[in-house]
């Protein structure tokens, strides 16, 4: 052991977070002991304030500090359109494009039987949960959207049919009077890349010409 | 803004790091939030215990719990050879290679006139003290080495000659009765690289074959 415990254990609890090798690790340990007592109790103040705050969204799982978030909140979005994500991060990315305004929903991942995720691991039922709740609202516009912007990889392909046969099966893509209109983003998007890696102009196009899935 | 606050705070404060890029703090962010509550409680008092406890030692420049650290204190170590490093992560890097059983001296890195670092911001006072003290002991020793194991860069070649005209100047390369003898790390270093990212063979040889400065 080439270093003082308690400098191990930082450099050894940085290394825990993902892509963080023992060069970064040792770097950001170095860096913490050069800041100033106060800025380390605004770092713990700032990491026990996100963790202890921050909650899911009951209704779209975005991450929030309110039980709703201020997407779902907002009076301006459009309430007939869902974009469906695996992630919040995906959601950001959506956000940055400044293109989209309906609402979303966060499935917190895709069905990957390999890394034992199966459909009951995601947000898939509250999904159809909304869609249920949205069948008494007289609401004012004649059919709604789910937009399933989700990455083109085996996994995400598989989780949209998944999700396409579930709403046929359930709903037959209809809601007593309300039209279900079934979308997917455009092959605008590079095949098998991350979407939250995508930048915005690509996105945004594959947003605009999103077709019937 | 497309996070809460408290998340978009915590990328932020993630951000301030060395080398951490946005997407690097997202992705830390988010692994922060998927710990338990426990998780995070323990890096909160990992970050603190290291913020508290560690200071520098009072002989070496070390980082260290205790006022001096286990280095200067263990017995075993040569009290005749004093390593003259940048950095106590270059310090880590020759502890690691297991060949060397002297002292180190910790500058604190090199002059440097275009960052505003002068020889008065390194610790190159406390090592003509740390010499002048020892004058006076009589160690059962009849020289004394300092090895000066600096990146061959600009500064450090500078900062090099800088110590040894110091050095020559102040004690005529002679302690009393004691030579000191001025050696510095072989060219097996690449020159311009990093100590710290040198390989520990590299390093080995280069400490092997030091030469007369």
């Amino acid at each position: 052991m080439e270093y003082t415990k308690e400098l191990s254990n930082l450099i050894e609890e940085f290394r825990k977070f993902p892509s963080i090798g023992p060069k970064s690790a040792q770097r950001m340990a170095f860096a913490l002991l050069k800041k100033t007592p106060e800025q380390v109790e605004k770092f713990v103040r700032v990491l026990r304030d996100a963790k202890e705050k921050i909650q899911y969204c009951s209704k779209c799982f975005n991450l929030t500090s309110n039980p709703i978030c201020e997407i779902c909140l907002d009076p301006r979005r459009h309430k007939y359109q869902i974009c469906v994500v695996e992630s919040v991060k995906d959601l950001a990315a959506l956000e940055r494009t400044h293109d989209y305004h309906g609402l979303y929903h966060v499935l917190g991942g895709v069905i990957s039987p390999l890394d034992g995720i199966g459909a009951d691991d995601l947000n898939i039922s509250p999904l159809l949960q909304r869609l249920t709740a949205m069948q008494d609202q007289n609401s004012g516009f004649d059919h709604i959207e789910i937009i399933l912007a989700i990455s083109l990889s085996t996994e995400g392909e598989a989780t949209m049919l998944y999700i396409k046969r579930l709403l046929e099966l359930q709903f037959q893509l209809k809601l007593s009077n309300l039209e279900i209109k079934l979308t997917r983003l455009a092959h605008g998007l590079p095949v098998g890349a991350d979407l939250d890696y995508t930048d915005e102009i690509t996105l945004s196009k594959a947003l605009e010409s999103r077709v019937l899935a």
